[in-house]
């Protein structure tokens, strides 16, 4: 397909996702920029901190999403001489200049990608002048409230679906780029696979996906439907361990044909529609009649983390879920915010009503019993001394990401962090896993500044 | 801010924001093509149609939004040499030729972006190759899907609001790519502005902003908080008809501390937090008294469609909209589906339960009484008669968009849109309008093929 210039969608750039980031902000971060320039209080040394005021409702951890794609993306956050020339029109020339030669100078550290958050977790600080720290904000809060909302959401899923496979397959229900960075962040959480092409292409997501339905009517002739003939070409294309959709017109006539047509050898067939688990237990029933003992039984269709936890009992061997994980299962935001917590080594703090937030920079630890279990996280002062008590281990949350604006060197993959990631689970006191409403898992103390 | 290349950020790419789109696919599409392209049944003529099955519990009515960003990305949809290297891995050798020579040469007929749409309303056909057809699924579906869930709830925003400025605020509590896509589908439903600056740039959508918290704490010194040096600083760089922001201490004290530094010419204050009704008419009386009557009062913090209709009795100038609009207002995504209805002529559906899909190409109308309202849509067969009725007009939904893969040159630009909107608003039955639960405001009646 090909477009005419000008006219033909007008108002639609040709070249939308430029590498660039730094339009992707804001216009009152460039205007107090500006003011600052011209009062003196540009280079003020600051630090910003991101955090959540609370976990999605009835949410008992949430899941620190987004910090190796952030990195990547801040690298590119420059204004291009087209960028500067957009702005131009509204900002002064200092200003301007300013953006032109913009690069991050300061610190950065965050919890390790992976890593479990709670109301108040300062997950990323952010150190340097102010005009510097406060251009980044909506990029960096852009990336971490995507990525975390859908991890926090995908790792009730992964937990749910409790060592069985897991596809993410919900590209089409979100922004194409939002879908991306789904598949990514459901991937660190221990999603199994997506089916999303550009994310394996991207970041080595392991791919899934064989047919839809629409594949099976395709086969229709002069006299109707022929599921048989749409499973021939498909075991004939992709092999016997394909995975055959089985519910385009009847389920039960679908298992037989297809076992007729792939043998008992058949990889999967995967079941989109109805009661999942009466589904599951008799489709599972006529597979072992059919001497198709090691077909596994795939199930998707509008799961979330309940559905999942629901077909546990139930034959079920994968799970795909789409929908509900890109849209983050109810919570499409982690509500993360940026905020000024120290201004010249001054603690500061807006008073208004059900928005505070704890002044000064403060660092993070969290305290385990000698199994692992975490029993507390607590914040201190970025000065202070790292609490201790007797018996628990003390563990540092905070890890150096930047150093003087350049990326620290020995960053975790998404392997890594996904690795990460269990580990992490494991340190969850148990009633965390549980999917009801609930408080926090882990209670979160603040040591106030020493005046 | 600079990377060190390779280890820097591990596994995550550098650009990864390419003009090409192809990859942002499921891939079970291009599984399908291998098999039919093997069995050949590539070409069949093929008619997909997208529509939702529902609208969002309770709603009224959905927009149509994001056509005219998907026919630019549709454009850009080729797969690259680097793509098919990628892709040569899973496939075999006579898709990926396929795919390598893939242009699309089908026709593409929709409803215009801004109209209104209901339960079954074929919003996008697309008729070609079952190949050339099923490879654009995903790319189709996650632009209509998430632009149209933003300009659904945009619309009951804007309509809430009844002539009251509106703006998009919320680029941070979303991907950052989505954020501009938001930014474009709130405009095209009445938002008066936008702060993201890439959509600006972009899209040509006015922005807005002036400053944050952050700006108001830089400005504290050895004595405390200094609130009039900040907004002297912010008056003396944007002008005096800027918007200062009143509530980082004292909201009382704050107004008086704006009008005493810029005057009672001041543009605006903006309150963010706090029972904003109450707020809002007090700090009018206290500007009011101040002789600043022409300063308008812009209100913020977690607004949606309800809390924005609540203040339509209180003295409020402007507000701004984040979270809840870049998030749907509690359905983030428009449940729009991309189903095979026509196969060599032949209507197919699937059969599978709650699923079901009306089979046979459509078109579509609605019908309107003389003073505009319209009173029902009609689905007819493609090459049927469009039905009339005494006394209604008849009138055309679906517009040609793509001719024989060429983009249509006669398509409308935003703003165009952003007027068919305001228009197709008017037709809506006055119930149409109502925030409150309840069904679709006009019925679909479908006509079905005769055999």
């Amino acid at each position: 397909m090909t477009s005419p210039q000008g006219p033909g969608v007008p108002g639609e750039p040709s070249s939308p996702h430029r590498t660039s980031t730094a339009l992707l902000t804001d216009k009152y971060e460039l205007t107090m920029i500006q003011a600052a320039l011209a009062d003196g209080t540009a280079d003020r040394p600051c630090v910003f901190e991101v955090f959540a005021r609370r976990l999605p409702s009835g949410r008992r951890y949430g899941v620190v999403g987004g910090t190796g794609r952030l990195l990547r993306r801040l690298s590119e956050f420059r204004f291009s001489d087209d960028d500067v020339e957009v702005l131009a029109h509204s900002l002064d020339r200092r200003t301007v200049d300013w953006l032109r030669d913009f690069r991050f100078t300061g610190d950065i550290h965050g919890y390790p990608e992976g890593e479990l958050f709670f109301p108040g977790s300062p997950v990323l600080t952010v150190r340097g002048g102010f005009a510097e720290c406060v251009v980044l904000e909506t990029l960096v809060l852009s990336v971490l409230n995507h990525d975390s909302a859908i991890a926090s959401a995908a790792s009730r899923m992964t937990s749910a679906a409790g060592g069985r496979q897991i596809i993410e397959m919900g590209s089409r229900r979100t922004h194409e780029e939002a879908a991306v960075a789904a598949a990514r962040a459901s991937y660190l959480t221990g999603f199994s696979a997506t089916s999303n092409v550009e994310a394996t292409r991207r970041y080595g997501v392991p791919s899934a996906g064989t047919s839809a339905h629409s594949f099976t009517l395709l086969h229709t002739g002069p006299d109707g439907p022929d599921e048989a003939a749409a499973f021939r070409s498909q075991v004939a294309s992709l092999g016997v361990d394909t995975t055959l959709l089985v519910d385009t017109y009847d389920i039960t006539t679908g298992v037989a044909t297809a076992v007729e047509v792939a043998g008992p050898e058949l990889g999967g067939v995967r079941i989109d529609s109805g009661d999942l688990g009466v589904l599951a237990r008799q489709v599972r029933a006529q597979l072992d009649g059919l001497g198709a003992h090691g077909t596994r039984i795939v199930v998707s269709g509008d799961l979330d983390e309940y559905a999942i936890a629901a077909l546990r009992a139930e034959p079920v061997d994968v799970y795909g879920v789409g929908t509900r994980l890109v849209t983050g299962s109810g919570a499409p935001t982690a509500g993360m915010v940026y905020k000024l917590v120290e201004v010249d080594g001054t603690p500061v703090a807006k008073r208004s009503a059900h928005k505070e937030s704890l002044p000064g920079a403060k660092r993070a630890v969290r305290l385990h019993r000698p199994t692992g279990t975490a029993v507390e996280e607590v914040l201190f002062p970025w000065s202070g001394q790292a609490p201790t008590e007797p018996g628990l281990e003390t563990r540092d949350l905070l890890r150096p990401l930047v150093r003087r604006g350049e990326v620290a060197g020995d960053l975790p993959t998404l392997e890594q962090s996904r690795s990460r990631h269990l580990d992490a689970m494991v340190t969850l006191p148990w009633e965390g896993l549980a999917l009801s409403q609930g408080d926090p898992a882990i209670r979160v103390r603040v040591v106030p500044p020493t005046a």
